[in-house]
């Protein structure tokens, strides 16, 4: 089912902070500061924010909170309220407490799975499949979307190169176990942009639109640029955290996430719609400096307009 | 004459951080530092190095040793020599130097043209064909080749918006004046991908094979984006400075260079060759740090291998 797409007109800026850029962090942040940041994400445009992740509180205690923060977010009108979630327990806690869409790593590097999730990669699909039929399960108002987050897509700071033939038969078995959608994701920054152009391609080929969107690292710098080819392979959905912040306790090497700004304003350049503020979206950084003191902030887009206004 | 270029196998890395890097610098590099970091550079792989600039030593300080530096460098074997010269006084000075490459800048926006060299962009275009009088009347031995660097080709921080026509007419009118080759640069770092295919496709539509490279600049974090989109388009030729020096004191908010050694990871990533051994470019970072205490060093290459090795 080959599907050319052209580049979209209109991209959907997916903020990843409070789950990735947090679990990273060397501080905790605060409940109350996630919601204010939350809220300051969503008042600047976003339409669909990561905020928390179901995971063991003693493996990631800075997402302890997440149900609270489930809580919050819901009553923001208009957000898709997203979470990680690694298993079906993870799943029933994300469906309880009312999340609109839960992601399932399941990483295409067998060194990498083992670290992140503890599972091989044959039992994250597996358990991918057990968190679909929880959605089935699930009464119709509380019913989420499941997205299978494919990690280590482009390579892996453990395990280095992943065969791309590994990558595209991953993909069509988590379309297999039920995902709604799958996103390919540069866990550890190790992506080049005519790679991301290549794989793109041939997953689309395997699963169609079922590939949503791609999650980029800018461990070497190339998160714009992997972004930009992305997107001229027609994909739509960019994951990004304010500032940067982010990485992956479980793999070593590897830096932040693409800065969310610095995505907004790139495609505001290309001409794309973001539906984004992009000075409300930097103003909100503020909120990090504060509850995350100590912590870098990444982004040239801010630097730029930091640098003006001082001219 | 419009030519249809493919990606290239191979391209040519031009550092310019010694010119263009250094005159943004707060402090004064001395001659034996540049000396030895031109030494470096050349033996981590560099073949054209832009040395520094033939400009009145009063408003560019930093370069005022040209001459000297321009002698050491033509002891290395096989290295293009390179400096900028924005007229016939200073191309009289390079060529008497013995520099093998003379850049003119020529601006395609009149506030800049103004700023920058304090000529029109008409008479910019005549200093231009004057400094290829001179290469032509220079003995053959002493012949340098004349680059035009067509400055603000993709929009400035004094003017705004360059309209593409403006850069169009200018580059061929450039090629009318004599010179061998022009340069599309982003000098204050306001380009993106999609205006880079397009710009690269209209001024190769223009003057076909005597566009030869682009000179990006980091400022909104997209050089690397950037340079990916010039490199699917054919361009072969690409300017960095090494630790992302530079900026334009002409120009206010532009910022750093293309760091040369991302673009030489992002190329070794892309299966392009450069020539350059990137552990031996990275290394050679630690002479501007020595040599200009207080200058940030910017670079994703090296920042992530710092990490590596700290892991």
């Amino acid at each position: 089912m080959t599907e050319t797409v052209e580049p979209k007109g209109r991209v959907l800026i997916s903020e990843v902070g409070p789950r990735d850029g947090l679990q990273n962090a060397h501080g905790i942040m605060p409940t109350e500061a996630k919601q204010r940041w939350i809220t300051a994400l969503a008042e600047a445009g976003l339409q669909e924010i990561e905020v928390g992740s179901f995971v063991r509180p003693d493996r990631v205690p800075q997402l302890a909170d997440t149900a609270e923060v489930v809580a919050h977010a819901l009553t923001i009108p208009g957000l898709t309220v997203a979470v990680l979630a690694p298993n079906a327990k993870g799943a029933e806690r994300a469906i309880a407490a009312g999340a609109h869409k839960i992601t399932v790593p399941v990483s295409a590097s067998r060194a990498h799975a083992l670290a992140n999730v503890g599972m091989t990669v044959e039992q994250s699909v597996e358990a991918l499949r057990s968190v679909c039929a929880l959605r089935d399960a699930a009464p119709e108002g509380k019913r989420p979307s499941v997205e299978g987050g494919l990690s280590t897509a482009f390579g892996c700071t453990l395990q280095g190169e992943v065969p791309e033939d590994d990558v595209v038969r991953l993909a069509a078995m988590m379309v297999e176990a039920g995902a709604d959608e799958v996103g390919l994701s540069d866990t550890t920054g190790m992506a080049n942009p005519a790679q991301v152009k290549r794989l793109v391609r041939r997953v689309r080929a395997a699963i169609g639109h079922r590939l949503s969107g791609v999650h980029l690292h800018d461990t070497r710098g190339l998160a714009l640029a992997n972004a930009f080819a992305a997107w001229e392979e027609g994909i739509g959905t960019f994951d990004g955290s304010l500032a940067g912040l982010g990485g992956c306790p479980f793999a070593p090497g590897a830096s932040g996430n693409a800065v969310t700004e610095d995505l907004v304003s790139m495609f505001h350049d290309l001409g794309v719609e973001t539906g984004i503020d992009l000075d409300r979206l930097i103003a909100a950084r503020a909120i990090l400096a504060e509850a995350l003191p100590g912590e870098v902030l990444h982004g040239a887009a801010a630097r730029w307009r930091a640098g003006r206004q001082a001219a």
